[in-house]
């Protein structure tokens, strides 16, 4: 009868000759535990969004809290608090009074210069137990889920232990309803807009199809035809450039919620940054793992777009799918099983959602990168002769399906409605006006160091590798430096002849442009022409 | 006919408006790349493992490399070539003309201060692909798995990377030839010694059983009855101790590759930390993660125990496995399973390996951390009256089969044999011997700061929980501060009084005994005292 038997729990303080500390120790006082305190200092180290507390190795803090090299640790101000990561110093140009925060610490400590701090140790993350739990087969149901996704985005979770989070979901590791669970437990992290009564449209393309920019059009047509449509885009996780990355070459996209809702109120729409609001706060946590591991998985990839759309207040989602042996979404068997994701997942969560597989066979438009995509799309705008008709037709296509959902169109209609509105100029204006909502347009700037690459044989251009093309743009400074990236001059199956240019390499720095081309002299054949008939 | 056309593959530097960099820059001589230099400084910052390297944003290399926050940078001197994460700084105390290195960066580079160093960018670790791969399924042959093993060696990983690494091949996502892959690239990536002539003895014990120090009782009864026994020992990875943090309290263990040999050859043995020999070095780096993430997977278990063995030149391998609940192995089966993959891998390596599976239902020993299971070492060695029992018996048990496995002893003879060495005082001054070899023998160090808990109750011990008492040694401050830990006065069915002594916590500081206590009153019912025939 083990049940009933009586359970030692609480400290007994039984006093010996070893022991120094007595229940003294265990009721210390406020006053006491008061002395443990250090002056913030900012040492302006960019460690991304990893806070990091410096602090000397012997400070009378890291003594009496036995801190060690790489301990977490809860830095309190009396305003806020937050969880660090600890690197020790044993150099003089650290003083024993003050400890070192990284920008990322100080940003979300609203710290102070000589602010006073106190330290304590952080328990140990309890929900990375889940995580383990998961790598040895047990899956994640919404309890455990809700309860990682909570330590995450208050910051409990190390890089490394975000890392294993990010690996134990990859390949197909979550089900049906750990995705369903992953994106609720994603969307109640943070914030959650109500734009009230009617539709609320949006959009999202399932990217790995460099330069495929269509949503600052297909935002602009919706809108000037009348319906609302107040998007949220990311920032590139693996990509030379996400939507928000190329709207922001344009237009500010760091709007609140609040300047977010003025806009939407004055123009029917808005492209804006979505992490700025908070829609999926452990969302941008995941993706800036996600893009140093170069990984982005199915679930986390289908609660990364449903999480944001739920969240950001949208009832009506059509969603582009790529298709391409080199697009993210390399066959139509892999689309089916993420369109069945996307759909169980969206109707779990109340949407009113469709899935457009597209071609993902070459680049869209001619630039890649954010300064290069944003010049394609001013083109496109103004329907001048060398915009990329690709990007317009895609564009035209999406409006047109949205237009329908939105019943602004006649089915099978929406297509003509959406080019009347663009070649009209009618969409050009609403832009320029939701540009100026959000704090001004600006023209697209352009690159100081190029480097132009043409063919060496006349032919057909017959292969270009997405992957490959996406790389070199990443490596030539996109989307960091925005006027960096690819810009093609032609597409496939294009006839060229032997010096025709085929792409220029545009990037700020020379570092940076000597580090793609080295990169593109070690990997020939991956932009081919072919000798045509051969 | 795709197969025979031409392809395009050389960079043709073709000039236009735009381009204001030629081939000039493809060209760039050594003079000009020789600009690119910054003088290095220590800062002295404790990054355990990770080499990071400190930059001003706008200094001339950052800006001309393109240089992003946590870039992976290789930094180079005339002598040495590292690759190191980058934190950018902007605030003054960094000059524009210096380049800060972190501890680990310091001492791989073998760097002195103002010397100059250049910076450039690294190549994308191709061999993350495979660490992909296997996230969606691909098996990783030999091949993959030495140029990852390759990568993580030369330290081209990141600390993220690795966890990716350690979390795709956690649970039981090996299979057996991936283990022993594993293993092989292992001991390929470090030094590999050979003893000569004759049988070469080993033990390893997987671990999960706080106090389970056999190994220097072991060592010296197997060596004084005329074996060679070279052991090399890990540190803790998520345990309160490991053998070389335990015996580093008697004697020095981190010693050179000739060193060890010197000692074996004087002593016939030695019990050395195996990753200051570079044994299997990239074993020491996974091993930093899987303590951060608390995570020890069964492939990685196998390949670790043995790459260290087969490095170390081992014949004859005992691995001990503590079956327990609360133990790392917590049932028959997944022991089986274990031993499987251990017998697979041996074969395939050319090892004598025999299993063992000994009791893991509580603590070895009454210590439980660095210098308490020390002293508990030095107690079965002197025969003294309350020394641990089960200690001994363990080892005697261990020692006996080696003694076997290596015919010292007859079939059945070998416990014996053991114990006549051990009470006879032989082994003790086999062990003194071995320590005075490995740099001279210290009595085990005491702690300052103890807190004794007792029984509320009269009745019996009915329940330890071993991974709560693991937690609570290293809470305490244990491995990092060798005299942490726990200290058991009683054992399993044992009879108690109220206020009888059960255990006594240990720490160097003051903090660490609080946090100890804090995580004790929160966790009740771990240790379980109840009353006898309910």
């Amino acid at each position: 009868m083990l049940a009933a038997g009586f359970v030692w729990g609480v400290v007994y303080p039984y006093e010996t000759n070893f022991s120094r500390i007595t229940s003294r120790l265990v009721k210390r006082n406020m006053a006491d535990r008061q002395k443990n305190f250090l002056y913030l200092k900012r040492l302006g180290i960019d460690t991304l969004q990893e806070p990091v507390v410096y602090m000397r190795k012997d400070c009378h803090v890291c003594r009496s809290e036995g801190f060690n090299a790489l301990s977490r640790v809860r830095v309190s101000t009396d305003k806020q608090s937050i969880i660090a990561t600890l690197h020790q110093v044993s150099e003089d140009w650290l003083s024993h009074q003050h400890a070192g925060l990284s920008e990322a610490a100080w940003r979300l400590l609203d710290a102070e210069d000589l602010q006073i701090a106190h330290f304590s140790h952080t328990r140990p993350v309890d929900s990375m137990s889940f995580v383990r739990g998961k790598l040895y087969g047990n899956p994640l149901d919404q309890e455990a889920i809700d309860a990682v996704i909570d330590d995450i985005t208050t910051g409990r979770y190390s890089d490394v232990q975000l890392a294993a989070f990010v690996t134990a979901c990859a390949g197909s590791r979550l089900d049906e309803s750990e995705v369903a669970g992953l994106t609720r437990a994603m969307v109640n992290a943070g914030k959650r807009i109500d734009w009230g009564e009617g539709l609320t449209m949006d959009k999202h393309c399932v990217g790995g199809l460099p330069g495929n920019r269509t949503t600052p059009i297909v935002v602009a047509i919706v809108t000037a035809c009348g319906l609302r449509m107040p998007k949220t885009s990311s920032r590139a996780i693996t990509s030379p450039a996400g939507t928000a990355d190329t709207m922001e070459v344009l237009a500010p996209v760091n709007l609140s919620l609040k300047q977010m809702q003025q806009v939407v109120e004055k123009e029917g729409g808005c492209i804006a940054w979505g992490g700025s609001v908070s829609l999926s706060p452990a969302d941008d946590i995941l993706i800036r793992i996600e893009r140093a591991l170069d990984l982005d998985s199915e679930g986390q990839l289908v609660a990364s777009v449903l999480s944001k759309k739920v969240a950001a207040g949208s009832t009506h989602v059509l969603i582009d799918i790529p298709v391409g042996t080199t697009a993210k979404v390399r066959s139509r068997s892999y689309a089916r099983r993420l369109a069945k994701h996307l759909h169980y997942t969206g109707e779990r969560l109340g949407l009113h959602l469709q899935t457009y597989f597209s071609d993902g066979s070459q680049p869209v438009g001619f630039g890649i990168g954010p300064a290069l995509e944003a010049r394609d799309l001013v083109a496109v705008f103004n329907n001048r002769e060398h915009a990329p008709t690709d990007l317009k037709d895609r564009a035209l296509m999406l409006a047109g399906n949205l237009l329908e959902m939105g019943n602004r169109a006649p089915e099978g209609m929406g297509l003509q409605v959406a080019k009347q509105c663009l070649e009209s100029g009618a969409a050009w204006q609403k832009f320029l006006a939701i540009c100026e909502a959000q704090g001004g347009y600006g023209e697209p700037p352009v690159a100081t160091h190029t480097y132009q690459v043409a063919a060496e044989n006349n032919g057909v251009v017959a292969y270009i590798n997405n992957r490959f093309i996406a790389k070199l743009a990443k490596l030539a400074g996109a989307p960091g430096a925005a006027v960096a990236g690819v810009d093609f001059h032609v597409k496939l199956g294009q006839k060229v002849s032997r010096h025709t240019p085929l792409f220029t390499i545009h990037a700020e720095a020379r570092g940076e442009l000597e580090y793609a081309l080295e990169f593109l002299n070690h990997h020939p054949g991956e932009i081919r022409v072919e000798e045509e008939g051969l």
